[in-house]
């Protein structure tokens, strides 16, 4: 990520230092090394991966005037947020560009449909996020596009990484999406204070207006008088914001938490048995442990 | 462009609504004209060439606050910052996904590192805003990088898909270039009120801090207290908003603009000169009338 722009180099050791977890490069090793030894194409993809999920953690950063990120000051914090989106456009086209120079078509095709399915997935959220006619089934296509299409390129660009068959590469794609969307429900659990330590602050999406599995169940489930008072306090910004442990409360009485976790372990289980069909190697267990630690975690 | 998300949807259609010039997608065809008969690639290449200029204007208004474009509303005026700022990732990923799909990877490479240079460029400029130290040489790598490079890769991508020969390309490429740095000093030139019709408010650049040329002669040129007065002037962020008049007269008195003038006219003609050693026809006259537009054009 070198560049002749110092306040740009910068900013990209700023980045370096206050990485993550890394779970998608992760993903590309371990998905790679299940079918052969990781090779350079494998570190390309690994980069590249990361690279894209840095470039979208900036964007967002910004669109949600967020100040802190992983314990660190945001770029749009340390810097403005018209640097903050230069920096996202530009590692993301420097990440598409490397891939260029080294002849990663596939892998270039994955990624940039990811970029693009995450976009979308952002935007219908935004969308159905007016209305609260969000159904189960427009949650699961939101969550396949903003977080579960990443992971599923994190691993089948690994697999096509080592193996060029396109019915393997096409079935680690698909572990990867079971995953993220158990990753996603997870995370989605977290606002409603469900086994997370220290870590994300509570009620953040419900003050979005974003809907969830947990809430969805709850306004399917819940009588008739406590979904039109959920409703009711969701429709009103300044209501979101007062009656949130409120709204919390009221999710966790219609079961909606228990709902939530029975759909990720569904998705968790699918996933665990794609890769039932894979070698049973090293790489495998890794990518088990990681599963679970996926739909296990407190942060 | 089409996608699922009707929101995007609606937002892409106002897009295409309120187009500007098309200048690039221009380029892009005329220079694939003057080597052979358009084709697919050619079209690709226009398309993808105004879709990324397209998401780095929305980016732009995202950042720069502002609520209008071509007399149009703004995205980020009519919709969110959050919004725009996706459809901007949206707009950049689906045109690269579209060229890796028909496997036009030259192109790619084309216009991948022009979406990296504009982004160096545009941060380039910002970290020299800060200070004052701004060499003529300076603004002119930041305008190579941030105008002139799309610009740039307009023409070679045009004509890389009529002609194979690497020399002509690079060839199209720096009269893109050199047309490209003529184009940004026209622009700067009407932050003066050089020429200007209604278009362009005057002094945003000077309010921003921006070095452009003809500031640059002037703080070069000017007597010692005459430079001192407008330093101090610069620094200051309210002074710079109240005497932008004063600096306009300034700069003019010390000749800047006509320096100004006399460099975008030496990049004018070695532009011509670049476009008189290619095949003559109507392509190549085109392609010297829009140079001209270029450089004389009042908006």
């Amino acid at each position: 990520m070198r560049s002749d722009v110092p306040l740009l180099d910068k900013i990209t050791w700023y980045i370096v230092r206050s990485k993550g977890k890394q779970v998608r490069p992760m993903l590309v090793l371990l998905s790679a090394r299940l079918f052969g030894p990781i090779n350079e194409a494998s570190y390309t993809a690994a980069a590249l991966v990361e690279l894209l999920h840095t470039a979208t953690l900036v964007h967002d950063d910004v669109v949600d005037n967020a100040y802190q990120r992983r314990g660190f000051f945001s770029i749009n914090a340390l810097w403005k947020n018209k640097i903050a989106v230069l920096v996202g456009d530009f590692l993301l086209s420097k990440g598409l560009l490397l891939s260029v120079q080294q002849q990663q078509f596939h892998l270039l095709e994955i990624v940039s449909r990811a970029v693009k399915e995450m976009a979308e997935g952002e935007l219908l959220q935004m969308e159905k996020a007016r209305r609260l006619d969000i159904s189960e089934a427009v949650y699961y296509d939101i969550i396949r596009q903003k977080t579960a299409s990443l992971i599923a390129a994190a691993c089948s660009a690994g697999a096509a990484s080592t193996i060029s068959d396109a019915r393997i590469v096409e079935h680690l794609r698909l572990f990867g999406e079971k995953m993220g969307m158990a990753f996603q429900i997870r995370d989605d659990l977290f606002d409603f204070g469900e086994d997370t330590e220290i870590g994300k602050p509570v009620g953040i999406d419900i003050k979005e207006k974003k809907l969830t599995l947990p809430l969805i169940y709850a306004l399917r489930k819940a009588d008739r008088p406590t979904r039109r008072y959920i409703a009711g306090i969701l429709r009103n910004e300044s209501e979101r914001t007062e009656k949130v442990a409120e709204v919390i409360q009221l999710v966790r009485q219609s079961g909606g938490l228990t709902y939530a976790r029975e759909a990720m372990c569904r998705f968790r289980d699918e996933a665990l048995e794609l890769l039932h069909h894979t070698p049973d190697n090293p790489a495998r267990t890794a990518l088990r442990d990681l599963l679970f630690f996926a739909t296990e975690r407190k942060r």
